[in-house]
């Protein structure tokens, strides 16, 4: 049972219950793209990660996005799981930004674990908690971070996760990340290379001064 | 002990719990404008009000802020007890509105009794996934709903919660609570009153289309 692995709390678990979990938890390997939860649809529950990068983001009526979580191996997330949290109303979707490998628990056994156990009520509780935190930092720099700061540390925070200076990533898809439109990110990343921090190429953004950028992003 | 009656879990304590929580729960009664909560001082606890209006906001570096949530009457709230929540990192304050009666539990015991009880554990759940879909409402309106839409909303909210269509608010404040500048507030004002849906007199803002202003917000 690899997985008890990927779930902190496994050995804070009743044999019956890890049990029940043993029985329900499903293994799956996505593709990159790939969109495992969409709030419209069933509840997809714990989500735990073997491998891979997931993105959760919020989607407004007229199609645009916000990246508002990132998952990578290790991570455990509740926000497929918003439909047996209590009080918790809202929309996230979730994709694949990599060929994924994940277990989910389904809600509902999730549900009655946390109704049951104290232990996975506090842990419930962390992981939103981290969520919360999440979000209010995320709003914070909406609110208060001016947009090439923002974009700045995206790239950077892009090129450490890709262990790569040489970025494969559309305008599109950053614009999707960070809120905005196409065209405010291109006009920006033109102004990123004429200050020599980028070099846009076809298909890739190159970071050619990582000490500007950072420099920018506290600045 | 009339505070149980404002905390919805008392009968689901021990009545060990019950005395302990009676020995240090403090009331407090305090003037409009009065900060109760500040994050960089000690944490105040759980927060449970008896009469008045509470405001929860959080304050960038250069002293802008942004409301987040507002408490009246039976609220209860952990905001001002992120201190014993697990990964909760943020700073958020909080200020009477109307002079306010409250009481508080302190967030060392209230943090104990999370640890131990399920009931009061599964509270602690509901209240931050509360603030958290709060939250997640807010940065969807930020990000995509229009500051005149946003404005047209929080006077028809304003009017609602204080049973006046003649409202006693600066631009200031309004500003402070819609995360904007002042001169963001009074031109948008001075428009409104341009197209008939409020009358800008000295000290207070008069709704004086309703109709149009909610025909706006949902426009």
């Amino acid at each position: 049972m690899e997985f008890a692995e990927y779930l902190p709390i496994w050995d804070k678990l009743t044999p019956q219950q890890q049990q029940m979990i043993a029985e329900v938890v499903e293994f799956r390997k996505v593709k990159k793209g790939t969109h495992i939860h969409d709030s419209s649809a069933e509840c997809l529950g714990l989500v735990m990660v073997r491998s891979g990068q997931l993105r959760a983001y919020i989607l407004s009526e007229d199609g645009r996005e916000i990246t508002i979580s990132r998952l990578f191996e290790y991570d455990v997330s509740l926000l497929s799981a918003s439909c047996v949290m209590p009080d918790m109303q809202f929309n996230v979707m979730i994709e694949a930004e990599k060929d994924t490998e994940f277990w989910s628990i389904p809600a509902c056994l999730f549900k009655n674990l946390v109704d049951e156990s104290l232990a996975v009520s506090s842990f419930a509780n962390s992981l939103i908690s981290g969520n919360f935190s999440e979000l209010m930092w995320l709003m914070e720099q909406i609110m208060w971070k001016s947009f090439d700061k923002r974009l700045a540390a995206f790239l950077l925070e892009e090129a450490a996760i890709e262990g790569t200076s040489s970025l494969k990533i559309t305008h599109e898809k950053i614009a999707s990340h960070l809120g905005t439109a196409r065209e405010v990110v291109t006009r920006m990343l033109r102004y990123f290379q004429s200050e020599g921090m980028v070099k846009l190429t076809r298909g890739a953004i190159e970071i050619s001064d990582p000490r500007k950028l950072d420099d920018l992003q506290n600045g």
